[in-house]
């Protein structure tokens, strides 16, 4: 079943290591198909020259495996939680990227410093709060999920594509998988930029509000003139 | 028409994720025909390595499409503006290379710290001033290349063949799109240099006045020594 | 004697150039046989891209070569030492591999910033004190080893699989030669990001402990529920 | 003549790119022939993969070219300069790499932090004094060559073999030309990471003088005993 997204999904998660966004395993990339409320994931800890499209794990909304011979990603819990809470987005990334992850060792938002960023995301790449004893105690991964959703209760993840789990690593989604990688290439280069500007600059300050809006909404909004139609 | 510049102009385009200046396709080089007043400019949004010589558009000075079935890069009118204001250059390339684009995210131009930098650009990299709300929402690509335009009043483009565009990314140019990718290398590399000499030196000064003349001089002067004849 | 050793040894130091761990001849990798009491070590100084099999080197525990027509590596006596410190371990890491040799130069323990240094690391990664002149001008390889050791006296070397040695470089270990190749991957990777975590928030503090506990185990412990059974 | 030192020339020019230590043309290696007082070097600003071991140049200690059509680098002065004040070197490097380079324009030796440096620097990499006006606008390849050799006149080649020449990047060099480009990757990996450390402890201290002794004279000293015999 869903031969084509696990195609996707493959795919996918085999860009990781291409750009460069993963060690080993550290990282995996979903799917879902909206209509059958079914997650295409990577299993947990295989190398990614080893993947095989039938590799692929099929899990529903209450996680379990549906189809597929091998354990889905211990991270599957926060993937379905983010399906639930964001319903527009159709793929999920989560890895360990170096730059991205200083930003959320170090607990802090990455601001909106240049027009790299505000052609992928409309304003500050948010960092969670840490996370409680009793939700690192509890049902974790789960509650990665929600501490993520509840960062975004004020914010549009249809325009900010992406998250710093504090003291842990970034989470990117979009319109599917490929599309999710794409984002978290994008939060990785602009991780990178926004601690290099701060070395440069330390007192820098988000962009102005304007060019914020025309390099997002020139990309993204209804009347996007970027790209071929 | 203007099958070889457009050939030019292609690998110039090429070379970008060659010398590790570009994520995605976050760039784009032009050259022009001088005498038929022609810009040869890759299409938007287009892959690197989906680029065939053919899929290169060509723009009058007023913009407008004269060959090519493709849509010519967003940055277009900024290019004319540059080729209308600097008359001598005839290649333009616009990048995020990430060490550039971090001091233009920092707003600060890039002091002429050593020899590197001397050879090729005669003075500090400058960074343009902010644009206005006006700017902004107006035709916003077109007046990008006025400020940079305006940045150079008083400084000679030939001399400086590169910018950066305050919260944005640099543009670099050269006598033709091969020698403005050229230059962007460099402009990249010494961005790099200039910053790390900051760690070590938090006050660096700029060199000293005649080692830049030497070595600007000993490669473009008039008794220009450097390479084969 | 001990061919299927000899051969987990080379491939695991062949290991170290492709993971960027190693310029020229910069590292070595052992692998211990518990039973017979014999290490097998990497020749000293010969380029990775000439290592064969039968180049490996056989020692006892009194360092005295035991099969091998080639010189061990001068870092022999540590790794002995380390072995007879460490019972559990079978395989040692040594290199110069740049960001924690950054870490051993500043005589600092790498701080756990954050889930990927838990993953795989239970606590700080330490740096050894200052070697003595006369442990210096003595047996200085063997001294190192037992500076390692004593280091460990309130640590256990199977939860904090690696150590930074003060003005030198970091030696890692693992349960075979192939697991001491990844842990020295974790630490380079960890030493590179806690630095970068640090230029973002220079009071940067050591995570959660709960958090801590909860990634450490969720690998190695016990109930352990990463990776396929 | 002089075919097989043309050869080795070549190939240590070639090494340039491979070990990254080059951007274009930025970098040359010499080579010389003691008993001739003949040196072969690189021409000027021949790109590295269109070097042939006949487009090496053949200079004696006048720098007048004996053999080849090509201009010799325009560095060949400096060369000259240096094989006349260190009587024990066979080969000498010049390139911009990036690291030493960052040294060169904060005008600051490189420290002694670590047994990487020890193994191959006995001692901190000097950085020149500013040349002065006079130097600069007389004969400066050959001014920059007699500030090099000013800076050693307390100072051992053979234990120091490498230098930061202010605001412009490092020579080194060594037995042959090899062994310079040895020592030219050598002074870059220490310059990145004495770099580092610096961000990590900005008072680090140089290295026990013990330690530096103990490490290189176990690779330099009459009682070595590091690699195979």
């Amino acid at each position: 079943m869903l031969e084509q997204l696990k195609q996707e999904v493959l795919e996918a998660n085999l860009a990781l290591p291409k750009y460069g966004l993963v060690t080993f395993t550290w990282g995996n990339v979903s799917g879902i198909d909206r209509e059958k409320e079914l997650v295409v994931i990577k299993p947990s800890g295989v190398e990614y020259d080893q993947l095989s499209r039938d590799d692929m794990v099929v899990v529903n909304f209450e996680g379990e495996v549906v189809e597929g011979s091998l354990k889905p990603s211990s991270d599957t819990p926060t993937h379905i939680a983010l399906y639930k809470a964001f319903s527009d987005i159709g793929g999920i990334v989560h890895t360990h990227s170096p730059w991205a992850t200083s930003w959320a060792q170090a607990g802090k938002a990455i601001p909106a410093f240049g027009t790299t960023h505000a052609d992928y995301f409309y304003g500050d790449i948010p960092c969670t709060r840490q996370m409680t004893e009793q939700e690192i105690k509890g049902a974790y991964e789960l509650e990665t999920g929600h501490v993520i959703a509840e960062t975004f209760q004020e914010m549009n993840p249809n325009a900010i594509p992406g998250v710093l789990v504090h003291a842990h690593a970034p989470f990117a989604w979009g319109k599917d998988p490929n599309n999710a990688v794409h984002n978290a290439v994008v939060l990785e280069e602009v991780a990178k930029m926004a601690s290099r500007t701060l070395v440069l600059q330390p007192n820098a300050q988000s962009m102005d509000q304007h060019l914020l809006d025309r390099h997002f909404l020139r990309k993204h909004g209804a009347n996007a003139y970027y790209g071929q139609k």
